[in-house]
This record gives C-alpha cells, structure tokens and sequence, in this order.
C-alpha cells in the first residue's frame, strides 16, 4: 500500500487526548471524536482508554481513527458511569506486532491499573530499561513508554502523584504525556515544551489535555492554556491541580508551526496558519523574485504562499489540484509507474500556463516529490518555476518525537542548495533562514532538525556520531 | 455513517471509462488508477470489467475505489492477454441490495455477453421498460441502465453497432454510456451533450474513453477531443470509427463547471478552475460589498473566491481549515452533537477575527451547512458574514444524472433569497445570476436545475407536476 | 484453502427451503436455522428470500449458512410483517464471479417480482436457452435456473401458476424448486422426483417445503408427506393447493439414501440411517470375510458397519477417529505433506492393533481417500484390512443434480474392482450389486450413476459421448 | 454467538506445543497443523511463536486455529531460518481485552525474550503475584501465566534452566509448560502430572512436546514417552537433557481419560478410546438394566457405548445424529426458541421408536442438554430411556487447569442422584462409581471434581470455602 498523504514528508509520532468530567458523559465517543481532530499527528494507529472509576476499557488497533473505531468497535467502549479516559493517535515504523505497540499502554502495577499515552521521547530510556531489567523487569515492548510506567511502579511507596514526578526528573528528552490510574487523569510536559500540549475546560465541569487545541469544539470544550514546560498538572477533587517540577527553558518544537499543527491550531499563543503566512512573508523579502503566479503545494504550502502573495504583490493563484480521494491507493506501481504517485494525488490547472510560477512549500526531505511538481508545471506549460521553502534545509535527526527520514535519505544532509535546485530542476530554489522562522514565530523555538543544536540532549552514543557528521 | 463529504452538496451520479488498446497490458490496474481521478463523481460503488477478447472479469462493489479494489481484488483482474476494459464509480440512493445495482452491468445476449456503463439518465427508460416486461423480458434491477442493455438485445438481427444506433434513437434524457462486447469499445452521448465524455488516445495504439480527461495522465494518454453530441464512436481495425447517430444541439450541465468536474478538467474547451475563477470574477460584479477578506468554503468555494478576490480587489484569505481525514466518521452522532458534523470537517482560523468577510461557495443546497459555516466565522470573531454564490438559487430537481435533493429539501425551491439569508444568518447573501453563469461559462449550459427549462424533455407525469410546482 | 469435509465425496448440489405462514413470523431467523439443518446438501453458498406481500428481502453469498449469516447479516432478514421466504444453499464448482451465480435467483417480470431456489439439473435448459436469447433475452448467469424464470416470465398472459405449469412441461431432468412472487410459494418436482422435496405443517397455520424433512423441528413444523413426482403444490387462501402437471414415474436417486441425506432424513418414507444400515447387512451377504472387527469411516460408513456388524457378527468398534475441527484448513500443503490431508481429519484407534478389519465406507469416487485410509489402518498394526463398500462402482455422470467428478476421475470408471482394490492396498474390496441397493432400499431408484441408465434422459449431445464410452 | 459444540460440557482449558528443529524447517505451518490436532482442548484463541535463534514472530488471536491462521496470517509465520517455536490453543472465560489473555505470552527480560505456553493452574499465583507487584513489578494480564514469566525474570543471576527450576519450585497445582528464549525449548509438569505432556522425535533430528500425542502425526514426530510429573525437561547441543526437579507423585486426571483427551490419544500408556471402552464395561456392570438398544450421545459418548454395549450384549445402535455444522450458530435464540439448541445439534434417528434404550454419555454438568436428549428420544417413540454415565457425578470445582461451572450451577453439587434424574426425565440414571473409573483406568487418578480430595492443593482461601460447603 502507498500512502500518498505522507509523500516526502516529516512525520509527527503521535497525538493525545485526556478527559476527566465531573459527570458520567460518553467518553468513549468524545474521545474519538476528539482523535479525528489530531488524526494528522498519526495515521497508524489509534487507540482509547475509558474507565468509571472501576472498570477501563482499551480498543486499539492499526489504521486511522475512523477505521479502527467503526461501529461494532464503538460498542465495545461504552461503560456504564465513565467519566474519564485517554487517547492517542500515532504514527509508527513498520515493525511485527505493532498492534501491541499502539498506545495508550495499560499495566497492572502496586497501584492498580495504569494507562499512558506519549507524544516524544525519552532520550535516557535505553540505560534506565537496562537498570530495570537487571533488577527483575519484563517489558511486553521495545518502546520508551512502558519504561516510564516501569519508572512510576518502582516508586511503590510513594503517593502516585510523587511516583510521577520522580519519574518525571529522571526522564530526559521532549515529551508530553498523559496518565491515568482510573481515578484522576494526569498530564505533563519535558521542560523545553518541545511537544504541545494544552488544557480545556467542560462546561459540564472537568477538563481536557489534548496536543492541540483543535479538539476541544468537538468535546465541547473551551480552551484554558497550555500546559506550561515541566510542569504536571491533574485533576483533585474536582479541581486542576498544578506542580511545577522541572526548571523551564522553552524551546517548542518549530516544525509544529512550520507543518505538522493543524492550520487552526494556536500553540504557545501562536496559530500555525497565521504563523505560515508570517513564515510566507518572510520568505518573500528573503527570496523575492519577479514572477507571474505565487502557487502553493496543496495543502501544506497554503498559508505560506498566501503570506509570499501578500509581501511580494505577485497574485495567488491555485496551481495544484490535489486529490482527497488519493490518500491510500491499493495499486502497487511498477517501476514505470512509479512516478504516477505523484500524478494519483496533484495535478496542474492550466493557470499556470505561459506563467512564471513562485512555487511555495513548507519543506524538503527527499527532494523527490519536489521533482516531480516542479516537472508537473513545467509540462503544464509554466515558463519558471522558482521554488520557495518556508523552512531551513532538514540536516539533523529530530530526537524529540519526529520521525526524520535516515539521515542520508534527507537530501540537504548531503547536498548544497545548489545541487538540490539542480536536482528538482527549478529554475532558482530558496529556503527561509533561521532567522527568519524566529523572526515569523517570535519563539525560542529548537531548530535542531536544521542546525543540530539540540537544547534537551541527545541520546548515549549519538553525540560523537553526529559531531562526525557535522565535521 | 454520516459521510461529512457530500454534506448538503448536489451529487453526480456517476463516472465512466473505457478503454482499447492495440497490445495487451495491465488493463485492470490502468482502469482502477483512473477510476481514483474520477472518484469525485461517485463514491458509493466502484467496478472494473475487463477483457482479453474471449473472457470477460467482472469485480464491482460499494465503497469507494480504494477499497473495493484492495490488494487481493486487484489481483481477481489479472487476465492474460487483456487489452480492454470499462469502469464506472457510481453515486447511489440508499435502498436494498444495493451491491447489485452498482456497474458495469454485463448481460448475456445473442450478441454475447455485453457491459454496460453510465452516467445520466434516461427519462423514457419507464414505458420502454414496461413495454419489454409485457414482452416477456425479466430484469435484475430497477435501474435504467439496464433496460439499454434490453433494448441493444432486441435487435438480434442487427450488428451490434446498429443495434447500439438503434437504442440511442430510442431513448431520450442526457447519457454518456460506454459499452463492451469483449471485441470493441463503443462510447456515446446524447444529443444535448449533458453528460461530459472525452476521448484520449494511448501511446501505444489504443483509445480511452472518460468522463473527464483528468483520468488519462495516470493511464498514460493524451487528450483527443470531446465525444461530440449525439454521436457514437467506437474501435474497428485499431481505428477510432465515428457515427453522428442525433442531431446536435449542445445543452451541457453548467453543474460540471460550478461544482461536478474536477478543477483540473477541461471539458468542452473549458477548464473548470479557469471556469470558477471567472464565476467568481462574475460574482464580484453582481454581489459587490466593502469587506476586508475573502474566504473561500474548501475546496469547493476556492475557484470563485480567488476570482472574486481578484476582481474585487479585496484580499484572499484562508479563513477555514478542512480536515482531511473527515470524510467518513462512524460515529452517530445524538441530537445534541448533530453540529459536531461541520466542526469535524469545518475549523475557522484566526485571520477571520475583527474581519468583515466575503464567504464564497459554489451553490446552496439544504443551507444547513451555510448556517453553520456562517456561525463558526461568526463565533470566531468576524464582524460581517457576506455570502456569495457562484451559481443561482437550485429551484429545480435534474433529470439528467444529478441526484438533487427532494425538491422540498431544496431552501431555494421554497424559500425566497431574503428568506435563505435569514436562514443562514449572513449579513447579506447574493447568488450569481444564470446570465454570470452564460457569460463566465460562455456555453450554451443547461440550467434546468435553476430555470426548469428542460433541453432534453422530462419524464411522462413530471411534466404536470412541475407546471404545478412553478404556478 | 483445502476442503477436508469433502474430501473425495460426490457433492449434492443443493438443498431447498420454502415458508408460507398465515400470520406475520421471524421468516429470515426460521428460514437460517432450517438452512442450518440442510447444510450437508451444499457448503459453497447460502441465500434466503424473506416477503411481507409487498418488500422482498434477499441475502446470498459465498459460505457456510453460519458464516454468511452472521449477526451483521440477520438484521438485513428483518422485515416488518414478513410471512413468507425460501432459501437455498448451494454446493457449486469454482469460477469466477461466483457470488452472482449463488440463489434464490430474482427477477422483475410482467409478474412482478419472482425468487426461485432450484435443486437438481434441466437437461434440456441449454436449447431452450438459445430460443429465448434469439428473441432478445438476456441472462445473467449461465446456470439452468434462470432459464426456468424467463419460461416463465414468457407466459405473460397466464396466471403465474399456469405459467409455471407450462414451464415444467417444457422442461425435462431431476428438479426439484421452490418459487415465490410475494404472495404464494409454489414448490413442485420432476416426474421421477428423483430429488427429494416433502411437505410440512407450521402449528400456527401454514406451511413448509424442505429437501428433507430435518429442517422441521428447527421450524417448529410437522411432516406432511412428500411432495409427489410431476406435482405442483401451492398456498392459496391458507390452503395447500396441488396439480398432478407431469405423469409419475418413480425413480427416486439411490445415493440420497447411500450418502446424501441427512441420517435421520426421511424420503419417500425410508429413513437414511435405517436403510444404510439395510445396506450394510446386504453388504455383510454379498462381501461376507471372516474377520475381528467392523470398523466404518465416520462418519457416512457407521449407518452400514452397524448393519454389516450385525447381520455379520462382527464386533463394531470405533477404528478411526474424526476430528471434528478439520473441515477446513487454510494450510497450502506441499507436496510433501499432501497425504496430511487425510491423517488432519482421521486418526486411527488402538482397537485395530492385531486385529482382521473389515472396513466399511459407503463409496469410493477417486479412492484416494480410501487408500490413505487403509494405509492408515496398516500402519497401526491391523493385520488385514477388507474394504466394503455399501454401493456399486461409480462409473457414470450424473445429469440431476449431483457433481460427479470428471468421468476420468471416477477410479471405477476406468479400473475393474481387482485394479481398485490393488490401488487401495485393501485385502480384498467388494462394492454392494445393483440388486443389493434395490433390496435394501425397496424403492424404484435410479441407478444412473452405477450403470448409465438416465430414466429423465441426458442432455443433448451426452448420449452420443456415453454411448462412446460405453463400448 | 451461541457454541453448540461446548454445549454443557466442561472445558479443558488449554493445548500446548513445542518443536526444536536440528534443521531449518516450516515451524509455523507445522505448528498450525498441530494445533489442529489440539483443537479439542481449547476453541477460543490459538497463538504460535516460531524463531530461528534470533528473531521472533508471534501470532494469536480469539478464534479456531483455523480461523486465526487463515492464509494471509500464515505468511506472518514465515522466518527464515526458524528451527523452534512454542503454541498454544485456549478455552477462556469471556472477558474484555481478551486478545491479550490468548497465549503465548511473550516478555523481554534480562534474559531476552521468553515465550511461554501453559495448560493448567497455579494454585499461589496471586500471593506471589502481590509480592512481586510490591517489588515494583507491573503486570499486563490478570492470569497466572505470567507470574511465572516473573518469577523467572526475578532470578537475573541464574542461568535459565536454574531459573525456571526455582520457578517451578515456588509454583503449586497443576500444570504443563511450554517455554522458549529463541535458543532451547523447555517444557516441564507439576509433581503429580495432572495435566498430559509427551515428548516426540523429529526424524530429521530434534524433538516435539505436546500436550497429547495425537499431534505427532502432522508433524512428522514418533511418540518417545510422557515428560515425567516433575521433570523439567530441555534442548543442548541437540540432545534432550532432563532434570527431575520436583519429587514424584503420580495424579493424573481422571477426565483426560473420560472426556478432555482425544479418542485415539495414549496418555500415560493408556488410550482414551481404550479406557472409555473400559468406562463402557464397567457401567455394564454397575449399572446392568434389560434393554433394546444401546445409544451413545455423539461423539462424548461412543466409546462407553460401545463398552457398554459389548459388556450387556445389548445392540449398540446410532439412535441420535449429530449435525457437522451446528458447531456455531449466529442466531440469537429468543426465551421460545432456546431448546432448538439441542436441535440445531442433534437429532433421534428412527431406530429408537419402541424401543428401551440405554443412553450412554460421559458426563453431567448442568444436566439441561441431558434433559433435552431425553426428551428426544422419548418424543422419537423410545419407550424406556436409561440413562447411563460413564463417570461419577461432578460436585467440586477444579483449580488444575479445568472450567468447571460455577458450582451452583452443577446439578450434581446441589442434588443427589434420584433429583437429577428426576429433573431429566430418564426412566433410570446410573453413574459410575469412583472405582469404577479406577479399575477402567488402571492409575492412581485425581478424582477431586468428584470427591473434592485435591492432591495438589487448593488456592488460599478455597479451602475453607470447600469445607463448609462440604459439610
């Protein structure tokens, strides 16, 4: 199977959801309900914990929350007197058994049963699985998760709210997470804030924890604030509670403004759309060039190219259809075929013909599908294609819950801009600069994935491997 | 399942495909790839015949074409020697059994066994069917379709290509229909030319026959030209060979333009995009109003908002977010949540806040989308909601392959423009005129739907109904 | 996917159902557990017909009656004031498109809507085919039991039952059938009634048509009596109608009581169990040996080794075991496995270890089978094994109903007994004579199958064939 | 979903299977094949692990072996290389999350990855469990299985054959493992050998372990011996090393012999159908009546019959067939239709009319199916039925590995012997006595279900439960 919707492009690991109403409610519906509003964060699996108290349920499965939840599915979550549950939705490499490695995860520990869904990771996971196993510790898998929930077992003495917090201090990385042990439900956030996460309240009283805020009008939730860096919140008697446990530095994540946030998703104070159409005006005076048609790449280059047509005063025009029936095709292309992945999901309108096309995306990794746009207007008759990305060149594995393609695989890891213009054949090709995504965002925002500094460490050994590459 | 993609919106009734080609190759695989491009114009069932001159597979079923043609169906249309084939993706009223309706419909006659596709309607099929039942003929469905195939076979005495001749004389209504004996590939049209059906030829030798010329980059061909109305063109000798079996008289659907076809698809000389943006441009004349953006609803309303922002001068902007993964959800919604249906798929972005927009969409159908769209703006801060419509108020039901709603279900048909306004709660609203939509479309369109004036006749009873209806 | 059950077995080709009530019942729920009882009759296929008067429900599709109507299913069975329905399930050889061959058929004619359910063969139905589609027809499947419905529909000008009395004129074979238009059921058999068909009461008024009269009790019905050879019977104003429509000539099929019905099933007023065990004493004269054990292969050889142990004197003993999970396995063996087959669904028992076996079966068609079973036996130690076989050789077709294999496949059709008995390995073999099945059975039967002789005929262009192989 | 095959029986819990390969070979599909052979012992879920020393593949879900290894998860199984691999066939009690109760358990600990497989019960399961969640250990399941998993785990400095051996030490009741590290294969039995377990040769070099020997066949295996009761039993270099571990005190179950175990398997050098048959004879003696026929209820009750049969010299006869395909049905019987359960089933032949017959099964649990049997034969026209029981009456719960129901819910806990037959309406009712299965058997038997004297224990708690309803 060929997945269209995620040609060539960065992938976000996951997206969760966490709910505690003061009354019973549907909670296994709103949680759905809830998952297709983060669907773009993961479209591998889905999976969602609902309990009264007493009982929890679990449904989790491979595929998009659609699929996974059909209607005999939904039954199965229906529990007399739920008021809480979690969520989440992922993306994942391929692997066996990856259905057990969908989350939320659930464990039976001295503190009765847990459940845990994570978007991130922990970098310190490796050696603190190493130190648990030598003491006794099975693990079902091979993922950071379950350590954490091993991490908060261990503390068996301790209140479950002390429990998580140690665990807390002892993990390291860029992480969001929330946790439930059938009474309250937790959240909390790495104390960069690499990953989003946000409160809302219900009307009804109770709260929600969710990525994004783009969920909450579907529960029917208002938006309260982001959960601060480091900090663990939960609900007691009602109430959020809050504690501030580990020092903040933020340092969000830029790619959630650059592409993988909804469009109508205000993070830290920032909406992406606006944010792209700021990244797009940017890149307008860093790349300016005379030219006939401002063209986005459907959908994810919309808002960059409306900011690059308002800057510059060259019109927006829609270039590009893109096929919504195209996401998943069942046809396994022979070689010969293979560049009609492309051609299955866009297609030039003829306004582009006789024009000098401003081209504008969000970014590049394989630089393959960029080829094949670039060749699409060219057939479609553009006299230019100048090609904009409203993002630095991607030089640097993201250790904090991205899945960058292998390092080799990223074609500005290994090649000048010159040598990438060269090879998707545009006739001038200008990425946005460092400065110029701070400038757009106004946020301490990590930019690792582009120049390798990476302000939540990286992982045991990966260090001198990528002061190697660096040099 | 609430199918949130053909939410109060008009629904083509079907897409077809035929294709011929000199050698044999993957003929299956070609017509499933572009059966996806034209998945638009039909989502409920899909099917492929195809055939190596002497067998003949048939795989058809409901869902869209991704699904019915998973991976192990794909493999059911593997036949040695193939070389031709007809598709169809079909749009469908609910009702019983429905997996048998969905085509190509295949029969075994004196002439073989003949498949059948198509697209529009005939509105004399009733009395010719009651007619051949008295004969003694059965049938399988309550379709029309079928009773072309008893028509054809009624001619035994013919070749088959007069017997085809024949039955076009014969019925009346707009059609495009392809058609296959196993040997040759016929396709034709009616003599108003309602229904689209273009002509493309294969690199190779060969033809292919399509709704919309969208579907030949993906099978490799080039576009020929339009099926002309009235004719009949079908393969002899590696030859495309041509009969004018009707007098012409061009009436095409101006729907095609408005909304049906694929933005991408140039249909009698006219691209549909190019069409949208002059509808918009049209718009901006008749409905103009001082406003500080202008917000297409996606994907439907982009055309017309870009030309609508163009010739008004006031800027484009994207003001609502479409979720991509909406398209089917299985939950089922209680009352209470009944609105979640345009919040799952509709999200306005900030750019609206403090903003007097321009809000323009194709048509108006049942206008409960509307009023919800033009709440969401409303709630997310726009201070003026001005509606604009590309096309004229839907008064009237389609005879020629448009599933429009119950007239009663049609606001336009019962309301006046002041009365839907209120309804929707724009501050103001104003549909294109049919004059915006001859001169934008500069065809001469049937707009039957908007006028009741009917090129190619009415169904016996209809008449009077709809005399009663209009006094 | 290799069928264990019906490993080296002549097939019957199917069984039918048919319900009449005089008020309103849960038709569908009646007609799948009635179907349940008659599944021996054929494994391929499942369909019901469910009818209020005026809606007509129909379900059909590839697999066991409890695999196509699962709970999903059922619900589509519900139907307000449903009163009447027939069913079939349906043994068939592969192809293609399968699904659209499996019955009850419907057709709309001048009659309305007819469902007909058809067990056994029209030899005739080819030339009769090739009339109807001269003038016009059209079929859907190339099976005989549309033809019936297009005879019938031909006699437009007829009451339905006159129709259908023409129709069984014309038509010539073993057939038995069922047939509804909504408001009657109308069952009705050939003039040997070589397949069976029996009557049955419903207590709440009403009535019942069955292949077998095990389907009764699920039904809560009681047995009236067989449907006699040549007769037409009806429901008119809640009373069983009747027409003698063809001269009787009794020759009802010997393999019904030798294999095919159910044990308990009795036809023309001789119940299976009770006449293999007839069989088996016959066999126990013609094949007597002196020996330890009678041991018969589960379990269509028990009915006979009882009979053989007791007219004998024999001990019986259980020699073999049958696993009752093997009927289907997804294995693909390899070559080097094949002989799996048999030893997944049979296991032989310590009791044969040292002991002379007299082993029992009721037919051998390829005598694979039979020679993994014997060997089987050996390998456990049995010292002698002497097969017995409660039927003659088969060495012929069958044209009513029953898939013989090809005729090259049939072991007796192409070896004398000495060569069959050398190919199992068997000491000695001896099949039951002509005259044995006739003393046993007491009834007229044909014979077909045994020694060619076709008492309804054979189709045309066979006879010559037969005649060929004959000599 | 109503399971007609398990229709008041009870239920054996659990089938396990091991294989070590000197040489590559297909494990999964041999596994497969023998967990076919197992399927009596557990129809709920069925689960494989195969490895080739480095990698691992698991595979189980709820369902028939052959419904969860249909032929797209066959291919799941495929590892290049494998040479071992460990399966399991389950009868579990309903439950949520269910697939994730279906073994083989898999858990990564600080000795790699260990699979295991068990039949049976820890009777200290839950103390040690606490202990070890005190420790900080988390759990997925609520099962026993995985404490010892645990267990194992907690012994990181030991080698792991001295783990498991600790293990087995700390672990009482009865049980058989199964287990694998991807290097060796182990499998081990309590002291009193409750629960089978026999060891195989492959021709090829390596060894099979399996809960019964009737698996041996499709693997290609010869029969060596039982593993001892308290042996722990493994591969090194090729060789099978074995470890008395646990002193020896023989106390097979009794109900392997009288119904778990299949007909033709050799349990402690006794074949079922062989001890059945002694059953048969000794309820000959015990329970002597004058009769007509002897009639087994199918297939429970054939091997007693037969004994009983040849012990009275009254003739066995089929009076009661049972229908192939009513293992499962979908219908949901409303309260009126509840005995069609029986009927759906089974169904009296002809032979009982006016006839007095003994009618043998092996048990009684609830006594409801046996109610209904009776009530068939007598409605079939038997004049006299006596019924016979080749085993005492059930009046304690199992803690060894069987489910048994409820204990209110056996008829025999609750009432003495006239009551139960009384209640199902047989003229006569005799059980066998205990030394009656003890003279049949030949062994030192655990008759606890019948005489509640456990020999290896019972849980916490249960003791004092047992005493008071004992007295």
């Amino acid at each position: 199977m060929m997945d269209l919707d995620s040609l060539d492009k960065l992938h976000e690991e996951c997206g969760i959801l966490g709910l505690w109403s003061k009354e019973p409610l549907a909670v296994g519906e709103l949680l759905v309900l809830g998952l297709q509003a983060l669907q773009h964060r993961g479209q591998e699996a889905a999976g969602v914990v609902v309990s009264n108290g007493r009982d929890l349920l679990l449904e989790k499965d491979l595929g998009l929350v659609a699929q996974v939840f059909a209607p005999g599915r939904m039954r199965r979550l229906e529990l007399e007197g739920a008021h809480l549950g979690i969520a989440h939705t992922r993306y994942s490499t391929t692997g066996s058994n990856l259905r057990f490695n969908a989350q939320p995860l659930t464990a039976r520990s001295s503190k009765g049963i847990l459940a845990i869904a994570h978007n991130g990771n922990f970098i310190n996971a490796l050696p603190i699985r190493q130190r648990l196993l030598e003491g006794g510790a099975v693990f079902q898998t091979t993922g950071d998760t379950e350590v954490m929930i091993n991490l908060i077992a261990r503390y068996a003495h301790l209140e479950l709210i002390d429990a998580v917090d140690q665990a807390m201090r002892e993990l390291q990385g860029g992480f969001s997470v929330v946790l439930t042990n059938r009474e309250t439900v937790l959240a909390l956030r790495d104390g960069g804030g690499v990953r989003p996460l946000v409160i809302g309240t219900l009307p009804q009283g109770g709260f929600v924890f969710a990525s994004e805020p783009v969920a909450f009008p579907l529960l029917g939730a208002s938006f309260l604030r982001d959960v601060r860096p480091g900090e663990l919140v939960w609900i007691e008697g009602d109430e959020l509670r809050s504690r501030q446990v580990l020092s903040v530095k933020p340092t969000p994540c830029a790619f959630e403004w650059i592409y993988f946030a909804r469009a109508d998703a205000k993070i830290n104070g920032l909406e992406a759309h606006q944010a792209r159409v700021h990244l797009g005006e940017e890149l307008a005076r860093e790349g300016a060039i005379e030219a006939d048609l401002v063209v986005p790449v459907p959908d994810s280059g919309i808002g960059a190219a409306i900011g690059y047509a308002r800057a510059s005063g060259i019109p927006f025009d829609y270039g590009l259809y893109k096929n919504p029936y195209a996401g998943r095709s069942f046809i396994q292309p022979t070689q010969a075929m293979r560049d009609l992945k492309v051609k299955l999901k866009l297609a030039p309108t003829s306004v582009v013909r006789g024009k000098r096309v401003v081209l504008v995306d969000d970014s590049i990794v394989r630089g393959t599908t960029s080829r094949h746009i670039v060749q699409l207007l060219q057939e479609a008759g553009a006299t230019e294609v100048h090609m904009r990305i409203s993002s630095p060149p991607i030089r640097f594995p993201c250790y904090y819950g991205i899945d960058t393609a292998a390092r080799k695989e990223l074609i500005a890891a290994t090649h000048d801009n010159e040598a990438v213009r060269v090879y998707t054949r545009a006739d001038t090709l200008v990425f946005l600069s460092e400065g110029g995504v701070r400038h757009a965002t106004q946020q301490s925002v990590c930019l690792a994935c582009f120049n390798g500094q990476y302000p939540a460490g990286v992982p045991q050994g990966e260090l001198e491997k990528l002061s190697l590459e660096r040099s």
